[in-house]
């Protein structure tokens, strides 16, 4: 108990549970009392960042730097990815991440008696927001093992709901819905509800297959905002920097309530410096291509089935929750830190990222052992 | 207009100005279309991050640490933190500044028909979270160019606040008040009310005079949080990185809504190497000291008051806002970025920051003529 007359949280807080989206690394690090051998959990980049960002990052530091707030405006990040995007700068705006941008996001749209509609077992970070906000969330099951846009977009209009989010390519699957079953759901979209399209993944994409998924920007349309961060194809989860694209009216409220001085200098000049390297977007692509490959062998081999996977991690069907779970805690021991679906069906899942060259041998070589214990136990 | 059904924004963001608390000096860089030669107005460290710092984060990239998340959990920095501070590690949270840790803040703790207490004129990212959350603010004026803290506490209780902000030392002004003076405003809160006592300058005062200002660290006291950044005398504002120390059950409440992944994975690597270096903060405390005495003196050689300051700038008084803003354009037009209290009295100063030697130079070479041009027009 507190001591006399403590403050008290709003009634929101209060009656929030004090959750954590993700556990992480170090935390598991540190009740198994060592180190793991392989970090493969956490969908970061085993490429790392580009050589350019590095070496715009190692200038910076040398340049005393650090020492400077960043750009509030991120200006000379933002006129380069408007040029990269053909949009206007006033249609982006930069953030420390996307998981910061989904908290302002739902600063800005939601309010009492409000509903946000997610997918059952998708990307935790918006569902904790949502409920930092005190505002009901309305998950609809995947499908077939894919984010289902057209029960989205149902559950939207049955609830009249604010937010829809749709990760493409999904996490934690690795999945991908169709450009038209996306189009489908904007069209589908109840008056006034706005789209949060995460396409944290979407890099490892080229072009084309882009296309395939996601309709193109179209900042013309207030009803949907693009998420995108340089965490994953661009190897700087650790950098803390995102951004999104959207309608300026919409764009333009991020300006009344976010951070201005919240983004990490380095990260914009590494940012900034990685739009000029293409080269290693296109190399980290390959590599996840291979690594990919590697796993869903690996996965066969032991009359696993592999996901279909867009990203630079596969999920893995080993036919129960229990055994997905017993796999993840024998991987644990033995070292390699994965993670896993929390819900049911998508919970019978194992999701392995696409480490190092050197992280791979080291999970290849311990996991017919680990799952031969998980199935003789 | 925005084309049919667009998302509504809250009827709080809907009636928020599109504000930033600070213009950057990259947008007066931008405006002007040619550099500052110096950069003297946002308080940042002329002497930058500590050796050890530097050398960490530079140790960090080559280690390929950019491209992993940080610990959410900052383990190890908040047990260094909490040994140097004799507190438990629960009574710290550690987030990417100051700027969010208050924005959490106010997120925990303010709802609707609550009042949060500030002085007018105080630092304005707390009034401008307090606005995001649609919140009624009751300004304090200044008395002696140092914040009120009887009239602080007053207008708590007259108010029935649930949030009272004193930045000690303070920014704008660079004032103290004493530790008696903040004991007496602690005792006086009404039941429920927390102090926000925001110590981004205490750093660059020796124990025994921080103790002179602010009482000592009372975690049992669950009506004050103390705030601490390692953007001022630890010299990293571009890093992001903060902390706040407070009862384990108001830390506990930050849990429920923060970001957690939101803080720099070299910016945790880079505080915790800093700790290990009290000779670079003790090096940082002389040259600021030697820089405001420099500031000081030219001041006083063109006739203008210097106002006392404990931070890492000094206050000028001109005499009327009039002359100061005069001065402050003539000295942005000279290529010298600076900053000025916004609001009557404070609004006669201008703020000079102890930039490097080099920057100082600037300064002094443009000040009698800048100032001479201000005063024949």
């Amino acid at each position: 108990m507190i001591s006399p007359s403590p403050p008290a949280f709003t009634p929101v807080v209060a009656g929030l549970p004090a959750s954590v989206p993700f556990v992480g690394p170090e935390t598991l690090e540190r009740r198994r009392g060592a180190p793991f051998a392989a970090r493969i959990g956490a969908n970061e980049s085993a490429s790392g960042p580009s050589p350019k960002a590095f070496e715009a990052m190692q200038a910076a530091l040398q340049d005393d730097q650090a020492r400077l707030y960043g750009d509030p405006e991120s200006h000379a990040l933002r006129a380069a990815l408007a040029e990269r995007h053909g949009v206007a700068m006033d249609e982006i705006v930069v953030d420390a991440g996307i998981d910061s941008l989904l908290g302002v996001t739902t600063r800005l749209f939601l309010g009492p008696g409000d509903v946000a509609v997610t997918s059952l077992g998708a990307y935790p970070t918006f569902s904790y927001h949502v409920a930092g906000a005190g505002v009901r969330q309305v998950s609809v099951p995947y499908r077939d093992d894919r984010e289902d846009t057209a029960a989205l977009g149902t559950a939207a209009g049955e609830h009249r709901a604010q937010l829809v989010y749709l990760s493409n390519p999904d996490n934690p699957m690795g999945t991908c819905c169709s450009r038209e079953a996306v189009s489908a759901l904007i069209e589908a979209l109840p008056s006034g509800c706005l789209l949060l399209l995460d396409e944290a993944y979407v890099d490892y994409l080229d072009k084309r297959d882009a296309l395939a998924i996601n309709p193109p920007i179209d900042t013309s349309n207030p009803c949907v905002l693009r998420y995108r961060t340089f965490s994953k194809a661009w190897g700087m989860a650790g950098m803390r920097i995102g951004y999104a694209i959207g309608h300026r009216e919409v764009i333009a409220g991020f300006e009344r309530v976010r951070n201005h001085f919240g983004v990490n200098r380095l990260a914009q000049i590494a940012a900034l410096a990685s739009l000029q390297d293409d080269e290693h977007l296109m190399r980290v692509r390959g590599e996840v291509a291979c690594g990919r490959e590697r796993l869903q062998a690996l996965a066969r081999r032991h009359d696993l089935e592999p996901l279909p996977s867009a990203t630079n991690f596969v999920s893995v069907d080993t036919g129960s929750a229990a055994r997905a779970d017993a796999l993840m805690q024998g991987l644990h021991r033995a070292g390699i830190f994965v993670r896993k679906p929390g819900v049911a069906p998508l919970d019978r899942c194992v999701r392995l990222g696409i480490g190092t060259p050197e992280e791979f041998e080291r999970l290849e070589a311990v996991f017919a052992r680990v799952l031969h214990d998980v199935d003789e136990a």
